[in-house]
Formats: structure tokens, C-alpha cells, sequence
């Protein structure tokens, strides 16, 4: 969040008491800033699953450095690579950061050096994007956002909040819009608390009122990040963002996905081959420990949601902006991205 | 909610102590049925500015007597009235009610014997608009609703689901996907607090989430109720509504809107007319009293939001099914709905 915070959200500590992965734990946001060291690999997959960590590219930041602490315990290196990255399905950075790092140790490379590369790969992403992203925001702009995209979520400033961070210092920045995003609310939690942070205007809002404002005239452009892009250009992100990207559709308003090329997966032809994590019931039927919906309730809890490419106005990468969003230019994009059997060349 | 209930949400009461109105607290449900008995206006008035009371026909019935109560305690009638008619603003039967009521008082009839009448015909309204509703809804039906539109928002079965639990009883209802409405939850609380007791197949969802079930084709209808429809017929309802109509729209699914006429408002000639209440940041910023955004995060938080009339597939009166919403369709049915001077004609 800025070379001013103080917190770091995910950092490798090599103490007198061993090897460690320190994580801001995301969970106790805005609360409290807790730090979660793992000092084993079942440490970091339950942070994965309980999402103290999360986002794609910071997944597949962790993931890398899940394997390099087992690399480092001298435990099963391909064992551990395997559990991480089965952790959670949905976001393909996770299972691609644990293979890269298995495959470095494989090859005889240092773990925990390929797990600081992807780290600072990713944040140099982060700052790519924002420039290519930055002249899709208008003068005065209005931005709709939904989870949390921002150094929360991934390298450097984060995905889409990189986008939005570089719009206000370039002074054309006059509202962001931020989705509460249930049930999780990592939108009120998360990405409100780094809007505060960076200085942002902005204001939250139930994930229903969104449509409203639309309606209003006050959105001029959508931007959110992604937990994979498949070949066809359909992104998989946050449950609630296939709504936004229907309403800036009917609305006329561009609705824009910004993520590395880490976050594409061109084996997965369309966004049928993207597996959608179900979660657990309880977080929709309980709010804080109390029952929000009579015991026993049926619940359809998906944590993300698929928008066809023909909805996406143009994915914001660190290579550059895709306007066309279909298979010719992902696949065109494909030409220079990582392949699973040479991954990090 | 059906003759087996033993908890009733709006009762009159005229004990040894005096008269009162008894009403069922929804703001405890579905964990407590807690009854507050209201011994004098203002009381009326707390318990529907916190949504102890609530629904758009509901306000109507509480509303008639509140005035009621007003006469039988021997106070300022006409300030009662204009105190109750202004505890909100959205749902204009609120006004209405207390409006009605308070004319039978000036022209020398009983308060008490008017209010009765008004929860008698939302009653009456509510099995024809069930009679309207269900054959629109077809054989294997899944049906999508927000908010509630129940016993626990209107006169006997309620509006939109009483036609859900006529099609449940008629056989027809595959499943009642309830979007839990945030940010004060109306739809995981009470309306899946009302379908598991008449037993419904039934399924939450964050809000979120109801993007993707149209997106897989498991929504065949969109019911909901409303709090006030314009002469252009434009539907006021809970926010999120606005949401699903577009997203109904998009993937060619009817969108059906169940109210009263009481709940038509043909001195409002479009959307822009209806007042949209505003409510306390709090609600979307604490959960369970902790904070859920950064401590004074600016909240966008509109109860309402409005549909317009070309999204509208059909509205349903106990008067009819409206099938072309326009204003003409609106206008026509307003020959025959009750006017400001010679309400409950």
C-alpha cells in the first residue's frame, strides 16, 4: 500500500526460530492488523482457506512461498506444492506460483529465490498496469469497484486499485465507488481500508444499491480485477461482478478487468473449464456468530461468478490493454505468456 | 402467514390497560418472536423508523392503526396522523393508511372500525393477487425474490409471495431462490423465516449471487413486491430490485411486480417523483455492532430503488394483471382505484 505502510502483507522471515511466511491476516481487517506466521505449509493452507490471505496474484505470491517454506524445512517439496495449490480452485495464480517454485527446486534452483521472484514480478506488474490502465479513467471519474483488487489482493498497488490509485494522483480521480461485497465484505473491509489509506474519495455501498447509481448517471466506468481469464476472454472474479458487468452493458458505461498475464489461463477454453468455488453456508447464514437466516437454510454460496468476454470492455494486463476481448487477441497474448512446461520464462 | 400461525404481526389489543397495538418485531426474527406492544403514537412511529414494522401494505394497516390509536387514547388526531404518515416516506400506503383513517375519524365514523377495514381488504387484496399471480408462473417454477413481500409485509399471504406459496400449493414451485437483501437482510430473515414455515423449497443467496443463477438458467421468474408504483409505472421497491430487472431483461426473463393498487400512486407521474429514503450509514458500516468499513467510511445507502415501467413484465393487483406498463395501462386502472378525497370507496 505505498512505500509508507508499515504493515506488510505477505513477507518471508528467516528468524533464529526458523524459517517463516508472515501474512497480514485479511480476516481481522479493518479491526485490527494482525500478522499470521506459518511456519509450516498446513499454516499457510489454512490461511489460504480461511482467506487471511487472498487474491489472485498475491495467491500465487503465497503459494511460491508455501513451497519455498517447505523447500526450507527440507519437508516433501512436490507434497507440499500439490496441498497449496489445491487450496483454492478458482484462481489459477495460486497452482501456477506452487508449480513454478516446485519446478525451480526440481531444477536445483533456489525455492525461495523463484518465490521473491513472482513477488517482485508481480509488483512490477502492478505498475504496468497502472499505466496502461490509467488512460481508460476520464477526467473527473467515477469508479465502480467490487472486492478487493488492490495491494491487498496482489503485487505493488494491486490490479484494479493500481488503476484507481494512479487516477487520483493524476488528478482525475472524483469518486470511488466501493461494492460492501458479501458475504465476506472485503470491499467495505479491505478495500476501503486502503482507499483511506491512499487519501481516495470514495464511498461505500450494499452491493445492491450499485445498480442505483448507474441508473443515476454516476458511474463512468467499471474496474475490477480477476481470478482467471480463460482462453475466450471470459474472467472469473468475485461473485457480484457478472451483475456489474451486466449493468454497465445496459447502462452504456466501459467495464474494464485489470490483471497480469499471470491470471490468464489459456488452457481453460471458456469460462466452463474454471472451476467456481462453493463456500461455506455459514458465512451468508451467519453475521457474526448470530443467525441471519432461520437454522438449517438451504444457501447457494459461489465465491466467484464468470463474465463472458462480450461484456468486457478491455482487459488491462502489464503487456498492454486487450480491446478486443475475445479468443483471437487472448490467444494473440497467449503468443507471450508463460507456458505451464517453461513456467517464469 | 396462514390461518395455522399463531404469532400475528399486526394486532389491536384492548385490555384492562388500555388500548395498544401489538406488533410481531421483526428486527429479532428469525432468532426471537418478540412481541412490542405500542401504548401510544410515538411508539408506532419508533417501531416502523427501525423496521419493527415494515412492508408497504403492512405500513398501511400499521399506520391505520396508529391513528386508531390516537382517537382511543383521546389525542391529537390530525397530528398523529401527520406524524405517522411521516415516520417514511418511500411506501405511500403508509400515508395513505393514516390518511384514511383520520377522515372516518373528522366525518364522525370509528378510527378503530376504518383501520380494521384497511388490514380486511390487504387481506382480501392478497388472495386475489395470489388468484392473478399464479398463472404466471410456470409448471416446475423457480422463482427469484428480494427482499419481503410476505405475511410479515402485508395483509394475509402478503403480495409477491403469496403467489409463490400459491404456486407451491398448486404444485408448480421447483424452488424460491431468496436474495438475502442487505444490508438489513429482509430476505434471509424473514422471508426464509416465512418459507420454511409453509414449507417451500427454498435456497439463499447473497444478493451478489443472483447474477450467475440467471447466467446457469435457474431462474425462470422474477417476483417481487413494491413500495410505491408511479403513473409511468415505475416500481419503487427495496434496492436490489432495480438490479434484477435489468439482469432479468438481459437474459430474457419475465419480471413480475405483486402489489395492492393501494400501493399506486397516480400523483406521481414518474420515478422521479417518489421520494427515496435515505438511511443510517450504520447499516452497512457495523455487523453485529463491530465495525465492517473503516471507522467514518461515507456510505451510499438508499432503501429503495426504482424500476422503470419498460422493465416491468407485468404488474399484478387484486384488480387484475397489468400486462403492458405503461401509462396508459396505469392511468386506466386508476379509473378505478380509490382517490385522495373519497379513499375506501
Amino acid at each position: 500500500m505505498g512505500q509508507t505502510e508499515a504493515v506488510d502483507v505477505v513477507r518471508w522471515s528467516d528468524s533464529p526460530e526458523g524459517p517463516a511466511l508472515a501474512l497480514l491476516d485479511q480476516t481481522r481487517l479493518p479491526r485490527e492488523e494482525i500478522i499470521l506466521v506459518c511456519r509450516d505449509v498446513p499454516s499457510v493452507i489454512a490461511a489460504i482457506k480461511t482467506l487471511a490471505v487472498r487474491g489472485a496474484p498475491l495467491l500465487g505470491i503465497a503459494g511460491g512461498y508455501g513451497v519455498a517454506l517447505a523447500a526450507a524445512l527440507g519437508q516433501d517439496v512436490p507434497a507440499a506444492a500439490r496441498a497449496l495449490a489445491g487450496a483454492r480452485p478458482t484462481a489459477v495464480n495460486l497452482a501456477r506460483g506452487a508449480e513454478r517454485v516446485l519446478q525451480a527446486y526440481e531444477e536445483g534452483r533456489s525455492a525461495l529465490a523463484e518465490a521473491h521472484a513472482i513477488a517482485a514480478e508481480e509488483a512490477a506488474a502492478s505498475v504496468r498496469m497502472a499505466e496502461y490502465g490509467l488512460p481508460l479513467v476520464p477526467e473527473g471519474g467515477r469508479i465502480l469497484t467490487h472486492c478487493n483488487a488492490g495491494a491487498l489482493a496482489a503485487g505493488g498497488d494491486g490490479t484494479a486499485l493500481a488503476v484507481v490509485v494512479a487516477a487520483h494522483r493524476a488528478g482525475r480521480l472524483t469518486m470511488l465507488w466501493v461494492d460492501e461485497t458479501r458475504p465476506l465484505l472485503q470491499g467495505a473491509r479491505l478495500t476501503a481500508y486502503e482507499a483511506a489509506r491512499h487519501g481516495l474519495p470514495y464511498t461505500v455501498l450494499p452491493d445492491g444499491a450499485a445498480a442505483s447509481l448507474f441508473a443515476a448517471g454516476e458511474v463512468d466506468l467499471v474496474v475490477v480485477g480477476a481470478d482467471r481469464i480463460a482462453r475466450d476472454g471470459s474472467v472469473a472474479n468475485k461473485v457480484g461482478t457478472y451483475s456489474l458487468a451486466v449493468l454497465a452493458h445496459h447502462h452504456g458505461v466501459p467495464f474494464v478487468v485489470v490483471a497480469p498475464t499471470s491470471t490468464v489461463d489459456l488452457d481453460a477454453r471458456s469460462g466452463n473449464d474454471i472451476p467456481i468455488e462453493q463456500r461455506d453456508p455459514a458465512e451468508v447464514t451467519t453475521i457474526a456468530g448470530q443467525p441471519a437466516a432461520p437454522l438449517g437454510s438451504p444457501v447457494y454460496n459461489p465465491a466467484f461468478d464468470v463474465t463472458p468476454g462480450e461484456l468486457v470492455t478491455a482487459i488491462v494486463t502489464e503487456r498492454g490493454v486487450i480491446a478486443q476481448v475475445n479468443e483471437g487477441s487472448l490467444a494473440a497474448l497467449g503468443d507471450r505468456l508463460p507456458k505451464r512446461d517453461d513456467e517464469g520464462s
